[in-house]
């Protein structure tokens, strides 16, 4: 297998972004830009998510057996950024996010068009990123959306001709 | 959860779209139109698939512990409704595509523009459908991708303004 081949043809996958959070013990609050994200089921409703398998959003997801998938919308590259880095709260905000405690625990940031909060109920750990399996427990959205809901999310290809996530 | 609010929610996820291919004992081949994919890891290079429950793919790929996703690329939309059915295999054609036997055994679209290969390496099974998740071992391109490679597949919206998985 050719290395260029197999990455040129996993990146003919399109993606959008989403930011996920957790909450750990105390005051810790996980936040992390993804885009390895598909539903997984109707009935249960169930979303499949790649997570760093070192990251603090992974760790915390573990702890608290809950996550929440934040939709980033058109236009909101600079949010997507600020959660490539790491993370910090400051009272009610997360790198100057404001958020909410959502029904399961999960921060649930306030200027994203919608969010699911997700009840983890399965992984896989099996490489540098693991498979979390949740069940969609709560959805908001912040308003009516026109037309297709998918037109509504920043798409990966919308942070620029280069990014692909791991470079 | 209002109901609408959750499958708006869900429908902003972006999606391309691929032929899911495994190979049976005997002559049997399975062949569906799928959307639910991401990748999971790059070491080991990992996939993540939603495939339904009561599938003939979801069958073929734990008896044979292997299958294909095969990239649909721009224009593909007919080859798309093709495998919304039940696939037919005449001779080295399923429901009319020719096909080669890949390396896994898994059946390798001719006419897409690329392919993964991927050995089952864990699955979760706890809804309408199941995760499999996949260790990709061959891929391949048909020729090389100018500009963005996920610009040259096929996207779910290009099927159509109200065509989303599952009605």
């Amino acid at each position: 297998m050719d290395a260029n081949v197999k990455k040129t043809t996993l990146r003919m996958i399109p993606y959008g972004l989403y930011v996920l959070t957790a909450k750990g013990k105390g005051d810790a609050v996980a936040a992390a830009t993804v885009n390895w994200v598909t539903q997984a089921s109707f009935a249960p409703p169930l979303l499949a998510v790649g997570v760093k398998a070192d990251s603090a959003a992974h760790a915390l997801i573990k702890e608290s057996g809950a996550f929440a998938l934040n939709v980033l919308g058109k236009g909101q590259q600079a949010m997507a950024f600020t959660f490539f880095k790491p993370a910090v709260r400051e009272g009610q905000t997360v790198s100057g996010e404001p958020f909410r405690w959502g029904s399961t625990g999960a921060p649930v940031l306030e200027r994203t068009p919608a969010y699911v909060e997700c009840r983890l109920v399965d992984s896989i750990e099996r490489g540098d990123h693991s498979v979390f399996v949740g069940e969609v427990v709560d959805a908001g959205l912040a308003k009516a959306v026109d037309g297709r809901a998918d037109d509504a999310t920043l798409w990966l290809k919308e942070l620029g001709p280069n990014m692909f996530y791991g470079g």
